[in-house]
């Protein structure tokens, strides 16, 4: 990461981070374990990609970041408490190097009461359920509170209707369809249904920060609006190409640097376009040999190579790889639109950071 | 029921029904199943009392019902989902009649997929965790969506930040007391808390929707001003003898009429305020017997009926009683601070409705 984007992106961590730790929200959320609980995602930190994303495409539009400050923090909460939940849905059980949340709150009924292993987990899952329940109203309170910051009441009130109805509503269809098409058997499956759960789970909410930070600058959320909609193809284009690349490094990545064990989606048998297309390609000898290699107990070196070379083989690397080079442009060449200064810069280097990975 | 109240009702489920079914919210949900669970409470009727609330105080004060019409739909929303999220926890399989949301869907994968029993619960929590997830913000985007039924937007802004800030926190912090104080020893377990649970899970959003309606007649969120003021005391008293009562009829009631086993509070070791009063009086050899008395696999005519002497004998059925009579001809006396209408009336025969059942 190059050295001013680090700094700028620590200087969006210290500035949400203070914000989210004087906000008086959570104080009086009872019981205490709950409270913590709620508070736990958002004061755990990250990158922070979000609210960056929100105050820089502000910026870049002339805007003053300080006033999108509320809104930076709302949209870093709003992701935490999407992350909540699906880490119940996934049963996962480290976020950010730390427990999830279901999991934070087993540990807690472990040492305060006096239950079995199963109540504690159930404890863990129904309070996890009920702290994100609450963060989804605090990252609405925050956004609200936007106003305070001399953002026009009306411009707010388009951001909460727009965080509720477009955001809500995609970004959870999205996080349904990814738990619903493993289900289905694949030929019930199309590419479209996989580019769904993408703009849903993944660009939906990147599309809103950088939208929401340009229309606090510009005082409109008219999205026809030539800067904005730039913006939007612009998240578009970034979500659907870090997607794609994640998906691809998940298979083809080095086990040491990815982070997550290969093959993962071909384990839980999540459809990938990746996937889709080697098996629009592949003989049907082929395309059952794939579909085998789906739900295995485990990956070891031979069966990931062997995923490799069928996917190499029916040319779907190659396509992907092409279209991850198509989104990646379009996103580059979006940022062109708005002017030449500072903020653009950073979105520009965080754009590079995201997708540099090598592949 | 009286027939004008019955009659008052039923334009009252009319209304709200229409609004809800004709909403567009739901309709780009996907995938269908989760759509369908999305709609499935919110359209299942019941008696409405929240919307009614909220259109007979916005009556009462003088104001024009019709104007609060998407409020009223919002609050069933807001409702609908602390409902799916409840019954997950509460592992419940009924609801009005009709499968709980997280049984519906784990039916509909009985049918869809080719999964395993466990999987098929799985996918039920999962997605009806989602489809609460997507009714809070339903329920936020119909409250916006009041400015455009005449309402100023200032006042709905505050309208919202009330739902998002009080009741969700204090709605929440409720449920979740109500889940953790059965997991304390009972002597870390204080009236107090008991009388938050009540608040929170209850009267809290009673009186939002009593304020709201009068709010939008009054076009001021000053909940200092005197009608607002008395419809909350009204809802607080409401809530809390509506409470005590349930808890009373829990123990004290009849087995056809009541609904729901007897002394299901006793075997989910849930403290009411009759407990802790009992427990406050009894002799220790009785205080013994009574916690010796939670958490049986079954309650049997003679239990009930040593409970209920228990109960009885340690005064706390006297106190009790008293106190449901003194809250009930509070929330009646506050009503009187209102002018004098069909609305009010209406109220007062809402109330009486609910507080009637025969104690």
């Amino acid at each position: 990461m190059d050295a001013d984007l680090k700094e700028a992106l620590k200087g969006v961590a210290s500035d949400v981070g203070r914000i989210l730790s004087n906000d008086g929200f959570p104080s009086t959320i009872y019981p205490e374990c709950l409270c913590d609980a709620v508070r736990s995602y958002p004061m755990r930190g990250g990158k922070r990609v979000r609210p960056a994303l929100l105050l820089w495409a502000c910026g870049a539009l002339g805007g003053d970041p300080a006033m999108a400050l509320n809104a930076a923090a709302a949209v870093e909460v709003y992701h935490s408490w999407t992350l909540v939940h699906d880490d119940i849905i996934d049963e996962d059980d480290v976020r950010r190097g730390l427990p999830t949340t279901h999991r934070e709150l087993c540990k807690y009924a472990e040492s305060a009461y006096d239950l079995n292993p199963v109540q504690n987990e159930k404890f863990g899952r129904d309070m996890a359920i009920l702290a994100g329940d609450i963060q989804q109203a605090w990252a609405v309170d925050l956004l609200m509170r936007t106003a305070e910051k001399g953002c026009p009441p009306e411009l707010v009130m388009t951001l909460v209707r727009r965080m509720q109805n477009i955001v809500n509503r995609e970004l959870i269809s999205g996080e349904a369809l990814d738990i619903e098409l493993p289900m289905r058997d694949w030929t019930r499956v199309t590419k479209k249904d996989v580019l769904r759960v993408i703009e849903g789970k993944t660009a939906c909410l990147l599309k809103y920060c950088v939208q929401t930070g340009g229309a606090i600058a510009l005082r409109t959320a008219d999205m026809e609006e030539p800067a904005l909609k730039a913006l939007g193809n612009y998240a578009d284009a970034l979500g659907i190409a870090f997607q794609l690349r994640d998906d691809y490094l998940g298979v083809f990545g080095e086990l040491e640097t990815f982070g997550k064990p290969l093959c993962s989606d071909f384990q839980e048998s999540k459809p990938t376009l990746l996937f889709m297309e080697a098996m629009e390609t592949l003989s049907p000898a082929g395309q059952k040999e794939l579909l085998g290699m789906r739900a295995l107990p485990e990956y070891d070196e031979e069966v990931v190579s062997r995923i490799r070379i069928l996917l190499a083989e029916s040319g779907a690397v190659d396509r992907i790889l092409a279209e991850i080079n198509r989104y990646t442009a379009q996103a580059i060449e979006s940022l062109q639109v708005l002017p030449a200064n500072q903020y653009r810069s950073l979105l520009l280097s965080l754009s590079n950071y995201l997708l540099e990975r090598s592949v």
